[in-house]
């Protein structure tokens, strides 16, 4: 009998690894101010967002969310829904205040261990957040093959990507979302 | 906003679709002996290995099981078991009195509705079913993504096929087990 070892508890996720471009710059130059400016996006935008769309947050660092979903298609509408909240908020602010997030979200095969996640399917999560453009979202393949054409939103196949500390190239595609505002006035 | 529609509930998950080869004939054969040959069956070896691996069966049709998992990792795991001990207890049959599984298994964003759940998930698991070998199994690209070498298992990759009623080609990967005993006389 083929039985998975020490029994540990596995499950099937959307992973959402999101962080704030040039957070430690914006620290830098205001501590408290940007401290503030991070408690109220996740107070007013990010976690009502989150809680709306069924997702878990699982783990913050500093300027980072690990947030786990049950289905893809609601942590890629989650995502949207805060990359463009996120886009409407900078609008009020000045240049030098506007936050900007990086957004991964990959599917795993996770292991759940005393509210934690771990596995492959996590780092590749947090990987493709570094590949995300800001204001966007990267996702992997199975991602992607998840949504199919269930969400109206035109991602871009970008190949094969070899990336830090993982052994295969990911096949990722990419949302460009803050292009738009140049383009058109209202979101 | 990007929302999903109808506000219907989605969840990440293995489908695993199995049904007996040749149950029209054997029932045509011997009725009753072999609806009490089909249920001694799923008493004693699929229904427990299902429970054991965490997984719910869903939907029954005759001959026919559709059964969710968490996890692809266990989804496959548990179809192993079931086809293993479905070899050993042919052994103890004569000929025509042995029955044959073909397991499909596939990872679908499916949609959860009053117990039932639908979805493209669902059809691409029952058609990987009819392309299973008798006594082995066949599943989808996303599953054999998702179980890495998490499992002592040598698939081979079948490429992509055309299937009925499925605009994609599905690429494919199979398991043989019953091979074996015609080499290792003990499993």
């Amino acid at each position: 009998m083929v039985t998975t070892q020490h029994h540990v508890e596995r499950k099937l996720a959307a992973i959402l690894a999101a962080d704030v471009v040039g957070y430690s710059r914006l620290m830098g130059s205001d501590e408290l101010g940007t401290l503030q400016a991070l408690k109220a996006h996740r107070r007013e935008l990010v976690d009502p967002t989150i809680s709306a769309h069924g997702g878990v947050i699982v783990k913050t660092t500093g300027d980072g969310l690990l947030v786990s979903f049950a289905s893809a298609v609601d942590g890629v509408a989650c995502a949207v829904a805060i990359q463009r909240g996120m886009i409407q908020r900078n609008v009020e602010l000045a240049e030098d205040r506007r936050f900007l997030l990086r957004i991964g979200i990959n599917v795993g095969d996770i292991i759940l261990d005393q509210n934690d996640m771990f596995g492959d399917g996590v780092n590749i999560a947090a990987r493709l957040e570094t590949l995300s453009e800001p204001g966007g979202l990267c996702i992997s393949h199975t991602v992607r093959d998840q949504i199919g054409e269930k969400l109206p939103l035109a991602f871009v196949d970008l190949g094969e990507q070899m990336v830090k500390n993982i052994a295969k190239p990911l096949h990722i595609f990419t949302l460009s979302l803050l292009r738009r505002c140049f383009f058109r006035p209202a979101l």
